[in-house]
């Protein structure tokens, strides 16, 4: 097609969006890291003049006169010009449905809301934070609403961030996952063999960020097209141009920041593995949150906790930090890696434990969008739903409810992704091993790249071709469940806590 | 008037554009603070598609019609009203006259200029960065000519950054003031009486940050709504409700980053000092960068460089670096602030020859506008000035025309407001010691508030109500002329130098 067919117009205005997201994830990113206290009002207004502004771009009637064009049957697309049409199709008509003045109101809630969260959870302080939780459920109702979905609010929350997701395929992944984890997790929590992770204690921030910088780096991420900074809850944004990754700094976690830093780094892994010349459609862009969670557990999880990795890195380890390694074991450190022990705190939590957190958010969510749970009976249902899940209650809402920053900015139905990608991650793990028997050899050379080569070619370079159901069909033969995930953990975990 | 009229109509447009501005501007300073080094293209990219929306706004037809209503003779505006509506007029039209295509190929260059600058300077490579500069200026031409001022492109560029100014106002000045300048840095320089700046060596970064921090805060910046970071040339961005300023740390020139610190705190206290509700009017920004300049140096001159400033910070300086100033007497000490001494590079100069740096440019930028020096003979025609009016000549391009970035994203006519600001400060220095008398008392006490007042009183509060010259008669009683600014530098440097 020519440079003026409708093809190429719809590809400038996508780009021209696509610009503008970035600008907003710019200013995202420097609201978590760099904004000082008293500045958020004008960065609510900045979130919602951008908000409005791309609203006004992704809703331009040109757009829908192009696709109309584009969909007709004579239109001679390829495949790949199908899959970005369809794409913008589905942006296009949610984005035309929601009201110009809604998406401002929604924008400028977001930053309001991460402020009001921040300042909630430092003076454990729910009842403060209660009404915008009210209002943003409010809004995610009426976005519902306005896209038709009225009844399935949750359902389009899900499907917002993993397409093709729903509360009702999820509650029967979870609830398989969950009747093998539970006596699993009793199974390692009840051995006498324990984790000593206070062991690791008193080490000095800027050698942290020295190895985490080492580290990151030998994985593969480009500091050349991204950067780690610091905030109070690490995240990874931007795009494969521009990655903007955050971790947090304990001298006596020092296993938590590198363990954040993989993690993120996973995220970039993978928006760096998109094609940079796609960015703008469903050709770069990623598969959805399920699928990016795949990623960064696999790299935290599968890839950071083995033994290959750490044969590699233990030595690198203990020349940074010899004085605070001294009197600690080969076995211990790698233990402390591997901890398992309930905790009150997702991020805290280790990656066997960690589901249990997802579970509970889940169906808490699902009775917020249902109604049976009011916001100001939170608190109560959180800590029921953590002693019966964890074992464990929250002496302080800090340690409950606030704990997360998600829901502040209206990201209802994120959680479960974080479950999903860890299934994912599994099945991705047991397919790349099948077909490169050798890669935990390469790991303790230190030689990541042919993981990551792997990783590019099934999942990176796929775009948003496939969502996370098709892709695990695709990529590793078989449906999305949690049996990989189950056989995974049984075989790194037992071996060390019930051998 | 009644919310739906059309001032406040006018009103919600100058807020939607002011908004977008300040994230322009955050995603500029976050250019040169952050950005990965293979991240350019994107930013340029970010740069292009914001400065289109800004311009899409600023020229929306709505604006012209509500303009149109409010300049009607009936329309019963207020004093503050008309300023208002007669600023937004001016950006009207010249918004309106530049095509959008023309805008988006401006911004884009810009950015790419940037790197281009910071290649070339690293690489000491003019050849590579002649081409950045001959785009720039004809960009700056076909502006101006859009405009309407095709014959005088070089006023349009000055008049950008300081309304009413013209290069035949600032002909007379500069003149003016060189003919007793060029005579008293002779006198100085001849003085057997010679600062020791390479007293100051290996002064810890992080000594230095803890102590421009405690400077600035003394002097009243408000870091609940701005923050200091690092960047390759100094810059203070942003508004009052989020100033962003940056320094660059040497071991061995505390006084480098301490004094551009100073400088850039003065152009933020007068940010901070503009009425907050007002930003996105007349009534809430910067008169002009004269007036601005004017803030920062004397923040940094006549208040930063005074003993009684160095009576309250010398003990603090010295608590802060016992190891580095045990040899250093507090005679030596102010020398080395108030060292005067010609350097090729602007931003090191001291006060007394910095003029002359910006006569350098301003008689190149009026060469370089009227076609009389092309940019291929750049190098040739600025080392023959800097012979000539600093009697050095630099053995590099990087000590010559690289050393600056304005050029670089078409800043032209800018650095006259360097000197305009150094004359302006010098009157208001001694319009406010007349109504003072305790001034410098204050300062040896840490006080430096009675200042600050008396500056937002007379020039912050008043926004952009008067230009530079007027606003010197209105406040200093008197036309804007170099004699302040050169009987301030004779009581000041004399007794120093020639006593």
């Amino acid at each position: 097609m020519t440079n003026d067919s409708p093809y190429a117009e719809l590809l400038g205005q996508l780009n021209r969006i696509h610009r503008l997201e970035t600008v907003a994830q710019l200013v995202g990113w420097d609201e978590q890291v760099n904004l000082p206290p008293d500045s958020a009002d004008l960065r609510a207004e900045q979130h919602a003049v951008l908000a409005e502004t791309i609203h006004a771009a992704a809703t331009d009637p040109k757009l829908g006169a192009w696709l109309a064009r584009l969909e007709a049957a004579d239109a001679g697309l390829t495949a790949d010009q199908r899959v970005v049409v369809a794409e913008a199709r589905r942006d296009y008509d949610r984005a035309t449905k929601l009201p110009a003045d809604f998406v401002r109101e929604k924008a400028a809630q977001s930053s309001i809301g991460y402020h009001a969260w921040a300042q909630a959870r430092a003076q454990d302080d729910f009842a403060s934070y209660a009404p915008v939780l009210e209002k943003n459920l409010e809004l995610a109702q009426r976005e519902a609403a306005y896209l038709g979905l009225g009844g399935r609010a949750y359902d389009y929350m899900l499907d917002k961030h993993d397409p093709g997701m729903s509360a009702a395929v999820i509650s029967r992944l979870f609830a398989e996952l969950k009747a093998e984890l539970v006596p699993l997790v009793r199974q390692i929590t009840s051995s006498p063999v324990q984790a000593k992770r206070e062991l690791l204690r008193g080490f000095p921030v800027a050698g942290q960020q020295a190895f985490l910088r080492e580290v990151t780096e030998q994985l593969g991420f480009n500091y050349r097209r991204g950067r780690i900074d610091v905030s109070l809850h690490p995240f990874c944004s931007g795009n494969g141009a521009d990655i903007r990754m955050t971790t947090r700094f304990n001298a006596d976690e020092p296993l938590d920041s590198l363990f954040s830093a993989i993690h993120e780094t996973g995220h970039g892994l993978y928006e760096q593995g998109l094609p940079l010349a796609q960015h703008a459609t469903a050709l770069g862009r990623a598969a959805g949150m399920g699928v990016h969670e795949s990623q960064s557990r696999l790299w935290e999880n599968q890839v950071g906790r083995s033994r290959a990795f750490w044969r590699f890195f233990e030595p690198r380890f203990r020349a940074q930090f010899a004085a605070q390694t001294q009197d600690v074991s080969s076995d211990e450190l790698y233990l402390a890696v591997n901890a398992v022990e309930p905790t009150l705190i997702r991020v805290d939590a280790d990656e066997v434990t960690y589901n249990l957190h997802i579970i509970l958010r889940f169906e808490i969510e699902q009775r917020l969008f249902a109604g049976t749970l009011a916001v100001r009976d939170l608190p109560a249902a959180w800590n029921a739903a953590a002693r019966e899940l964890l074992g464990l209650t929250p002496d302080s809402d800090r340690a409950g409810v606030l704990q997360d920053v998600h829901w502040s900015d209206g990201a209802f139905g994120y959680f479960p992704s974080y479950c999903l990608g860890n299934m994912l991650a599994a099945q991705l793990w047991y397919a790349v091993k099948a077909q490169r028997p050798a890669l935990e050899e390469e790991f303790a050379r230190g030689d990541f790249s042919g993981l990551l080569h792997w990783l590019h070619e099934n999942v990176h370079a796929l775009g948003k071709r496939y969502d996370a159901l098709e892709l695990s069909r695709r990529v590793t033969g078989g449906e999305l469940s949690p049996q990989a995930l189950l056989r995974y953990l049984r075989e790194r975990y037992l071996p060390l806590y019930c051998a």
